[in-house]
């Protein structure tokens, strides 16, 4: 690991629980896909393999995105904010980036009236 | 409030400090500005009156986005995520989101060399 890498990291602000979110949106449509948390070793493993890793807080394990559902993550670029304690990532999705099997986590909208269904599933296959 | 909304009110999952983490996002084109925290009433607000309005962790306060700098965020769509533990914020933003001055907050790449800056400040008047 380089020396800046690692003075990065130094920097990085994990909260408590040694995580920090990372926003994880389409490198080419800009659609935001999904939030997660990781952990430094997920952050690492991000930046070096170029494949989308977290911290699940659920399952309490590291957690290669798509390494079950095939639905990888490949990073294209990685951001930190002024702040430090929140990354953005690039990447192209391959199928669906929710567990419910729409592209994106965010599929209904909230307004005063509620919520809305904003998408359709990814039909594979 | 309709019943409607006080029911998904209901279900978003705050954390324990009482806040839900709220990605800020350019509806026009796509660009990711900020993330930052709401609690209760800061939804309540960023869906009524249409103003990105938020909970400073660093403050201890209710913030709504632009009150002292101009730089407000008017809301033009707001989803949430399939665990019902994360929004977004799709919005029209007057000026720079960071306060740093740039656009978006994401304003260093990160890679295995380090961090390298990926925007120009906003230049005012």
């Amino acid at each position: 690991m380089s020396p800046a890498f690692e003075s990065v990291l130094e920097q990085l602000k994990f909260n408590d629980d040694g995580l920090i979110p990372a926003i994880v949106q389409d490198h080419e449509n800009g659609q935001v896909l999904m939030m997660a948390w990781m952990n430094r070793d997920a952050v690492i493993a991000t930046v070096e393999t170029k494949r989308c890793t977290f911290w699940s807080r659920s399952r309490q394990k590291f957690w290669i995105k798509g390494e079950t559902s095939g639905h990888f993550q490949f990073v294209k670029r990685v951001a930190v904010d002024c702040d430090m304690d929140t990354l953005l990532v690039w990447v192209e999705q391959v199928g669906a980036a929710c567990h419910e099997n729409y592209r994106s986590c965010f599929f209904r909208d909230l307004d005063e009236s509620g919520l809305t269904v904003n998408a359709e599933r990814v039909v594979e296959g």
